[in-house]
């Protein structure tokens, strides 16, 4: 019998790219369900291309038109509660949390309980719910495998070793679109500039976040949630040339590090084959054309989301949350060109320092600050 | 109780680390023996301080110095065998095989032949007896660790993955002294160029061996039967900042390397505690103050060695004794200043071609094939 997997989030940029990889892997792997927030069509050209038992779609708005495209051919459901549900369906092998955002907290959380293993494009589970996710994953025997590259470069080099010798971790970053800008070229940059990533084809959003760091930031929290380290034991390396995907450094000084070329194909196949690998469509390494690979510091003070990024890990509780909330209607702002690319981590840590911290949150309490540190956002651009 | 070591070779580079590094683990592992070639006087020294039960001295001449310097601390025995029989002595939990060339080989069988852990140095016994010491230590459930940085790399980033999942290997090259020689420069090499080695400090023989590159083929011929790989899977990349120790690179596109700074002691360390360790005399690799790491494609024209490992890892049989025994004759002689440095490797090259090929040798076959691969040599350089 073949393994079943889910892929949520299946029209965005990691999502096209699961499905590449599970198209590489037909003889073993078949999509059972699949689910976006609103894209419908390019939803209906998966599912005749996959043939799911079940779509899912968020956004009911386009419920009648979806229906159509699909036929007979796959039964749908539709809502806010969609993807949740879809999840709760079937007994998979691996659903692929690729929603980006915190809206696919829900559907990751669900996953967890139900101790499935989560393939997590979706960090933001993390950042804002770490500290829910984590034990409960624990009881229910789910693993969480990261799809990020540079997390899923951790969890393979964790791999040669245990984790009691880990000393500490270094999360590679390429700087981004910015990394050589001057202080003063900071502030002419634009919308278009920070949308044009200098080594990986992402998302819009996680495009923007990586001009900004704060997805460096993301991670390192991430970071924190999904190996258990301390903040003081996540370093960020500035490595342009995004083929070393991150290093452990272990107690007897021994570093392990994973490399491939900048593609997301491989950390999402090697979440669907762990502890088991495939050839995948993925174009390999060729060491001798790399000639030269760079490290450097990283510059926090052209950079502040990194310091955010580490209080963060190191408060914990309900800092993920509004940080991450915070950034996303921040990025929202800029997106619409209301804000300046350099207001982003500023509100962000504004909005950080004036929300009341709690140390031990209940999702309850998570939701309601996201919707706060949104609502803040808004009124801080108002005033 | 103690984890009981005994240290063959102690007084020579590899096995003065190793006694560096069991100096940092006392409250786990003691000394049971020592052994060494003819160095009475350091061998007295390391005993007066590590107190083993055993010392072993393979030249009998200086056997009454040594005892009348031991006193009754330790029990002495000498001879051509005495490393053997001082194996043979302990149900020891780690036996540290550090003599150079292929006198190290009986000891090595037979510490395989127990069944014991072995920290292979002495990476000679795998390229003359590859073929015997390896299906031997299935059959004793013997673990042969290797203590070479480039095999300890090896290693250590097979256990982030299956073997079967296993592409190929890279074995890093500093280069040695004469990476960026011209052809006509290699012509004006001697015997104190060679001695200089960019980045690592090891005993004379493996030093002239990085400068010719022979030390790099006896790798892949070491490679071969440590980790069953084809030749073709065995790559050679010059790195001179020999940080990057080496690569595994598996089916799925995905590199996963060992990094650390150039001191032995971290894997002689963790070819003792492995799969656990420990904290460590090393220097720790500082990766912010590395700022650029260069890969480059070797040479091969320059330095022929590097085919001859490749031709010998293919051939296997009884190639790999004449390379080593018909190299280790080769360098004697460039030590004496009898041959120049680039004669090395052509007149190895030479006994290779003449030598009568066996598939599948056995030992006594071997050992008489090391002797007439150094006779060779001596009537080479007659002619």
């Amino acid at each position: 019998m073949k393994k079943r997997v889910i892929v949520l989030g299946s029209t965005g940029s990691i999502g096209r790219n699961s499905l590449d990889v599970i198209a590489g892997l037909t003889d073993e792997w078949e999509v059972v369900g699949l689910a976006a927030g609103s894209s419908w069509k390019a939803l209906a050209e998966q599912a005749s291309r996959f043939e799911p038992r079940i779509v899912a779609l968020a956004d009911e708005s386009n419920t009648d038109q979806l229906q159509s495209a699909l036929g007979a051919r796959a039964k749908l459901i539709s809502g806010s509660d969609a993807l949740v549900r879809l999840v709760e369906e079937f007994e998979c092998d691996c659903v692929v949390c690729a929603v980006v955002g915190a809206d696919g907290l829900p559907a990751t959380l669900r996953a967890v309980e139900l101790g499935r293993r989560v393939a997590l494009a979706n960090k933001e589970a993390l950042v804002v719910a770490g500290s829910i996710l984590m034990p409960l994953a624990e009881g229910t025997g789910a693993e969480i495998i990261p799809v990020d590259s540079e997390h899923s470069a951790i969890y393979q080099a964790l791999q040669a070793g245990r984790r009691c010798d880990v000393h500490k971790i270094y999360l590679t970053s390429s700087g981004g679109p910015f990394r050589t800008h001057s202080d003063a070229e900071m502030d002419e940059v634009t919308l278009e500039d920070a949308l044009r990533h200098p080594t990986w084809t992402m998302g819009p959003k996680i495009t923007i976040d990586s001009a900004t760091m704060m997805n460096k930031a993301l991670e390192i929290v991430e970071a924190k949630w999904l190996f258990g380290l301390d903040s003081e034991q996540i370093e960020v390396v500035i490595h342009p040339e995004s083929v070393i995907h991150s290093f452990v450094e272990y107690c007897d000084g021994s570093l392990i590090a994973q490399l491939g070329s900048p593609d997301m194909r491989t950390p999402i196949q090697y979440a669907l084959t762990y502890p088991e690998r495939r050839a995948c469509p993925s174009k390999t390494l060729d060491l001798f054309e790399m000639r030269q690979l760079n490290l450097f510091p990283p510059d926090a003070e052209r950079f502040p989301a990194l310091r955010l990024g580490h209080e963060v890990a190191k408060r914990g509780g309900t800092c993920g949350v509004v940080l991450n909330g915070a950034n996303e209607a921040a990025v929202e702002l800029f997106r619409d060109e209301t804000i300046h690319y350099r207001d982003i981590a500023r509100i962000a840590e504004r909005v950080l320092r004036q929300h009341e911290y709690h140390p031990a949150p209940s999702l309850e309490q998570l939701m309601a600050l996201d919707r706060w540190a949104r609502d803040e956002v808004a009124r801080c651009t108002v005033c």
